[in-house]
């Protein structure tokens, strides 16, 4: 059933295949007044885009958004937004080997027998190209999220299979291939994605995205808190298997002490909760950090089944990313940005009338 | 806005805080023809319920479920279904202290700022006790999985604090008050518990849940995956901070060639996709884990603030469970239930028509 | 599936059987401030209750609402409130005559083919008795927008069979069983409706309510259309058959040199619109006109058939309104607020930020 | 906030402005194994095409629909289809002069208080352009209920204007440029028209939809009514402002014993309700009658304000449907078309397993 939409207020739904004629989507519900440029979205649309390192598919897509509508001399309507990319270099001749038989690891054997049909150019529906459109849909998110109330919404490279980050330079992460913050680790990340590739291997990774100054109150009691719908947003991106608020599984062996975050009229004493209690964001800093597997697609042959439940030897051919970690990066952004700011909307829906006295102290902090 | 509600089509809304009258909700969209009465639900009911073991709160909650509609001489009309349990054991004159201040680590800081307004008898809506509907909801949902598909969702402790369980012994789990799966483990978690409560801290804990038999085919691209449903339905628990399906975090050390689960005539060689393919059940076992927080109720004094953004010293009383995730066992497996449910609905609805001939290699697997 | 909801930020979900032991519902998006007392549900639901005249049900439903969570110390926390009415005179033995058979007109027929089982008693779910629920919540909307922005809604009997009603006094509606706003229609309403009884017949109405001192701006493009919200809430009640807005069906022989209201400094020219253009609210009043078909349960004899398939005669018995339209004039203006409330938290969860220096010229009007 | 979607499981989202680059939409939920062709789809908008005669707007559009995705080798996969309708006779200029003022009986007032912003051009996203879109999505609904079940869904023009039809032969539909079903209308018609024309006015219209062999026990309890999401996409349609299901509003002056349709072996004696009793469809016939405004846009001026709240004159040019009813005929079929698919969605998801042994009367009626 209808699942190609997420959020309520500000809800963005998609369309398109690895390799039809144009992927696409619609931006329902963003507020007007806001200047959106197609070259806006296109900056964050090109730190996504496949073919522009070493280290990530060779396929070349200009990734070329076009705004259909919702945008009228610049300015937001109010209405709904259609978003449109044209694919340009799909090659279906890749794929005709896999049209019988099921990759491992991938949707295909799902699908299957999900649909009892599917377009196996590439993994159709299921390839992590539609998240182009999330990135576009994201960056009118984010811009209208810093522009009314600061806040800031970025992400980083935290660990890609056994090379882990120990600082975080932001202004590093957009200055190398890997969105990597740490300056010391980009030669370690190179050797290794070298010898990943000789190998003809994947690699896992894990990826943190911060968010700052989201206002006090952001979530909903008891099932759409912000967390969760975060959870649900962050999992629904291909290949994340994981995801962490704030301190995450570490909360396992801590004790109430150590993890809740004191209160002080200066602000909060820390910030393990991650910027979330009890669904609803404090003010202080979201922290999410999100795990992506290896991709399946890799030059190892692996076993199979064909289309008849029989055994077949098989080798993943066309072009893919030895680490769809890196590239998760700007997707995880954008998709923390559109929950943020669905939550905003749905928060004053209902609160538009409150008034607190009681001083923000998250906000102090920043200050 | 609206945020009680859980589930498309099998669809959970619930109402209630901890210190009203009752605590009650809806259940809407079960089939008809399914056989459901109190007695059932109640036993589900029991093993979430508080005061049963010096290890949980000292609440005493009959929770006992009324079924006020949807049920027609025992059996499901298809027609909405309400469920009751009234509070029996709330003690507000307990919380008046807190009225004026916000216990760290809890949600009455957040729920000041958003609505202006918090019931502060217990944490209000923000307490745990809401789970109890959810309980009695996703005893529904499992009977339904069961009978019509034998799926079967079992859950139990896996580690609390330090202690990590090392073997999964299911008939064990209801053997005792910790959900243990692990006799041998028994002792350690008793003594640890027993420091814990002297100390008056309480600890975190992780859950896991596994779901067999599911059908293979649940879950819709690309936003309403099954496991990011999933991630959304557990990190909308209360305490909850992290969600990982299959293999979870370890996938981002983990290389394409050992994660990918190969597929044969006989079925899957491994399960490091956790049973789920592209956002779509394989027919595998889903295995999901979670990690909840330590309770910030604490009888360590600890610095806040009061309404009036003054620095305050406080030491929350009232009756706490030193592990929350011990009774979070029972509401992972009906949260899991709830959206296997769900999805169960959604899938049918399109897919009635399909007719898939390839062999489902998990079922034969199991068999 | 789950249908038991209306509304997307003030939602209103329900359950109950007409011989169930209660009815009840969840208020889910209330914004947190508002004074609400069960006291204040109750006078509208008096207006809606059976039993008050010769002209209805002689059933005696106390109708007595408890407020079960959702306000604290009689203030909305903007959590969701439980409502509750527990049916007291329900007397099932009435109904076992027609467990097997289908009456004409009503739901039974197509329950039973639907859900393969039905509640038959008094029509289960199908009753008109879960409207009470209706009118429970709606008195709620009605509050907040009355309190907030001065909206008033109130509705008419407008027509009952052939009498039609001339003039609109709206201090007459609730001095009289009807809820007739014409003094001079009294006797021929009460003369009709003996001799209908005595005929053991039932009859249709019109019921007309209005919505004075809207907010301009409230509806969504392109489907979720004030008009068409409005449409979809009014044809949800039991028996209505045809929904106008504004002129309605009298715009087929309508030229768009009269239809077209024309703007002026000081307000529009006349309001054949209804309130509504391109599914906005314009701030002029909310014109809408309702059908109510007469109940189907009457004392003449008529022709059915069984589980089986077979011809039965049949005689309804029961304790039933003759005329469904007079006790639906409450539930209409429930209604009415209800959709209203949901499209002002939509409208400002989207255009917050709107600034607009054209004078709202239907609130000119108004003062 | 988002209203740019409508269905729950069948769900079309769309976006597109008259005078924009293109229209387009999502269609998210269509089973997977149908098949549709772009040329299908074409055929139903080539019916709703504006420039097709002289009784409507000279606008001339290709209306050339492109299938974008969700159809893998002319056969749905059950991943979202988009659609695609690029704008060709779009003159902007036309619009120059309305930027400042509201044209009486649109939507330009309304917008403008909303937004604050307004694409002026054609009314922007209040034109009824996008209903191009909702007739493809239409068409895909049509045809799965049509293979799938026989369903058939016929709309023709009731009434224009003072001419009414008083005959209905299905095969003349569709060939006047009408969808007058009369023949012996069609001479009233066309000289209504030319006068109408030629007094630069235009006029209201009625049109009926017919849907037949709809399967029984479509329609949720008790909000999502089959009737009431009927009333709603009708509603939702530009220039509507009735709706009546069965016989609307003839059953205010009805008596029970007229009204019920009683049950015979055979089928129903008759068929006032409209094919839905309860919210759920009978199996009979599906009638609804919908009546549509005259446009506002018409060559007599009229009185004003501009921006600013001034007085003006204005004089509506640019290119207009002097009956905007005629071409609403496909347009209502297609809603009615999705309702359905919706609903059969939605039925199936819950009543998979529900064996109903009682005969379909209205089915053996068919026969």
């Amino acid at each position: 059933m209808a699942g190609n939409s997420i959020g309520q207020l500000f809800r963005v739904t998609t369309f398109g295949e690895s390799h039809g004629p144009a992927i696409g989507g619609i931006v329902d519900g963003c507020p007007p007044g806001l200047t959106i440029t197609a070259e806006e979205l296109q900056l964050e649309l090109d730190r996504r885009k496949p073919g522009t390192s070493r280290y990530t598919t060779a396929r070349r897509e200009a990734d070329e958004v076009k705004i259909l509508s919702g945008v009228f001399e610049g300015i937001s309507t109010g209405c709904s937004i259609g978003l449109l990319i044209e694919n340009t270099d799909q090659r279906s001749q890749d794929y005709s080997k896999i049209k019988e038989v099921f990759r491992p690891g991938h949707a295909d054997y799902t699908y299957w027998h999900k649909f009892g049909i599917r377009d196996y150019r590439g993994g159709g529906r299921s390839s992590a190209r539609e998240t182009a459109i999330r990135v576009a849909a994201g960056a009118i998110a984010k811009k209208y999220l810093r522009e009314k109330f600061g806040v800031e919404i970025r992400g980083y490279l935290a660990q890609l299979g056994p090379v882990a980050v120990e600082q975080v330079q932001w202004d590093q992460v957009d200055q190398n291939p890997f969105f990597c913050p740490d300056p010391s680790k980009l030669e370690a990340l190179d050797s290794y994605m070298r010898e990943l590739k000789k190998a003809g291997d994947s690699v896992g990774a894990r990826v943190n995205v911060v968010a700052s100054k989201v206002p006090v109150g952001l979530g909903e009691p008891v099932f759409d808190r912000l967390d969760a719908d975060i959870a649900h947003a962050m999992m629904s991106i291909n290949a994340v298997k994981a995801v962490e608020i704030g301190d995450g599984f570490a909360v396992v062996e801590q004790q109430g002490s150590t993890h809740r975050d004191e209160l002080t009229p200066a602000g909060f004493s820390a910030n393990h909760a991650g910027g979330v209690l009890g669904g609803i964001s404090s003010g202080q800093d979201i922290r999410v950090s999100i795990a992506l597997k290896p991709t399946s697609s890799i030059s190892i042959p692996g076993k199979s089944i064909n289309l008849q439940g029989e055994p077949v030897d098989m080798l993943t051919k066309g072009r893919h990313d030895p680490c769809v970690g890196i590239r998760a990066v700007p997707i995880a952004e954008a998709m923390l940005a559109i929950v943020l700011m669905d939550h905003l909307l749905r928060h004053r829906a209902q609160n538009a009338d409150v008034v607190c006295t009681t001083p923000d102290i998250a906000r102090l902090q920043d200050e």
